[in-house]
């Protein structure tokens, strides 16, 4: 039998929720008060908080997507942010727009895919809201805080830092926007090293490169020869190198890390980087003083919502 | 010209919605990078985090709703939940979600009515997010701060504990339900004062006051003479004085203040109530041992989003 929502209603949902998802030592309230009660942060530190929405049929197909993806996804992207700024996530909370015939196997698979990436993560899932509406929504706010009381921004590049991103780019949405590992520690460790600037790529390299440079009126080179073109971004092109690599510039939603650094620190980092993480790391350009043609692109190129 | 946000596309949304939103010395780092930056709590204070999304046609009716109030009630109804722990609202994020065909001064009218009350709350809007979908939906998260490093929860009361509730109920749906004034200082007050158990009352006075009573399998004794039935409740009647406490005991959205409290501390309360808030103050009730029928009522009762 499968059973919908509307058959056991809010509080019945609320019930199980509550089970999925347990409380931890950080939190000292979870789901089921008013709010939800934490501690994150030491003495003088700051927290982060960032909030994303995914849609279906925007964000994901809900016919075609494993609910378990639905909900690792919606914390990945958080985690994702909290990564571009060096951060540590800390706690969660989760809203829940779902039409009322959707099926109670659909909310308990979501909850697992959250939960396990939560966990993984060392997030808690603290609290929420479940309402009704025409399609299903999903919306995630992760506070997180400073490490190494620092805090790595959009802006801060400057002209000869290095344009630098981790892991392989493009073709995303054959898989890879599912099921991308956030670069958290990879993040942490960028800050605690002093990179300049620094964006997690939801929106295109081209385009997220933009909104690092952008500000400033600073210009770029690129290198096409380095930027680290994913198999599935060759895939997406069926082999055919140029548009791989449009591939590799323009497709949303590789979560990888895209940062400047200052030249004389990317020896230390790309040593130490490669003890402690597999993920590639590729220096990929260098920022420059006059504005080119590089804002124009970037404003045409990648994924907008309206 | 009637303009409609798909002319001016994401990027030139997020540039007008940052200029109504402008920083304040407690964020750090407001709209436009990867996360908020904030500092939030003072040494070993406890966070504070809530969230709650309103969709078009369940939580107000888009056609026959000025979008200031919209603006309003999303962020009011997390700030009523921050005031029945008790806190102090500090940040929120707010992400919203939007038909392309929506004209650009509904989300200016909402900025200037979300706003509007984030300053006279002291909140900081610090960021959020922006996506495209089939109906109208608002999500907004808010971290606040324990006031006093005390929080009320909702489990607490004891039996011979006396109920109580602030203002007057029912009949919201005529107005109040989006003009409503949280009990910000009002909960702030009431924590400081030590009361046993608190929570707002979105659900509808039976159905929260099972929230506060039942998990302990308490029941209690409602002196229905004493319930303060509003105006539009009456009006709701028709002067129809029996239908009208149904609608002081049923409706939802009032969001009032109900708590209980030990009967020893309720005369200073009452006093100094007095003294600092022209709300009513009701005590309609009192915590008994045995569970009677109320909890099987007030699952009956109110609002049910499935």
């Amino acid at each position: 039998v499968i059973k919908k929502i509307s058959s056991i209603g809010e509080q019945g949902l609320l019930r199980l929720i509550k089970k999925w998802t347990p409380s931890t030592k950080r939190v000292l309230k979870g789901p089921g008060d008013d709010t939800a009660v934490c501690r994150v942060g030491r003495k003088n530190s700051l927290q982060l908080l960032t909030m994303d929405t995914m849609v279906e049929n925007v964000d994901f197909k809900l016919k075609t997507t494993d609910p378990k993806l639905i909900g690792r996804k919606a914390l990945a992207i958080n985690l994702s942010d909290i990564a571009a700024m060096g951060g540590i996530p800390r706690v969660a909370v989760v809203s829940l727009t779902m039409k009322p015939n959707t099926t109670l196997q659909f909310v308990k698979r979501f909850h697992i895919g959250l939960k396990r990436i939560a966990n993984h993560y060392g997030v808690a899932i603290a609290g929420g809201d479940l309402s009704g509406g025409k399609e299903l929504s999903v919306t995630i706010a992760l506070l997180g805080e400073a490490a190494h009381n620092r805090v790595v921004y959009r802006e801060g590049a400057g002209v000869g830092h290095l344009i630098v991103v981790t892991g392989v780019l493009g073709g995303s949405i054959l898989k890879h926007h599912l099921t991308f590992d956030p670069r958290v520690k990879e993040g942490q460790f960028l800050s605690s090293c002093g990179v300049s600037s620094m964006i997690d790529i939801s929106d295109g390299l081209l385009q997220d490169l933009g909104h690092l440079i952008g500000n400033k009126q600073y210009s770029c080179e690129l290198d096409f020869e380095r930027i680290p073109v994913s198999k599935d971004a060759i895939r997406l092109a069926r082999g055919n190198r140029r548009r791989a690599l449009r591939h590799a510039l323009s497709d949303g939603e590789d979560f990888e890390l895209l940062f400047t650094v200052s030249p004389k620190k990317i020896h230390d980092i790309t040593k130490l980087w490669k003890r402690r993480f597999k993920t590639k790391l590729s220096v990929i350009g260098r920022v420059t003083k006059l504005s080119m043609g590089l804002n124009r692109l970037a404003a045409k190129k990648g994924f907008q919502h309206f």
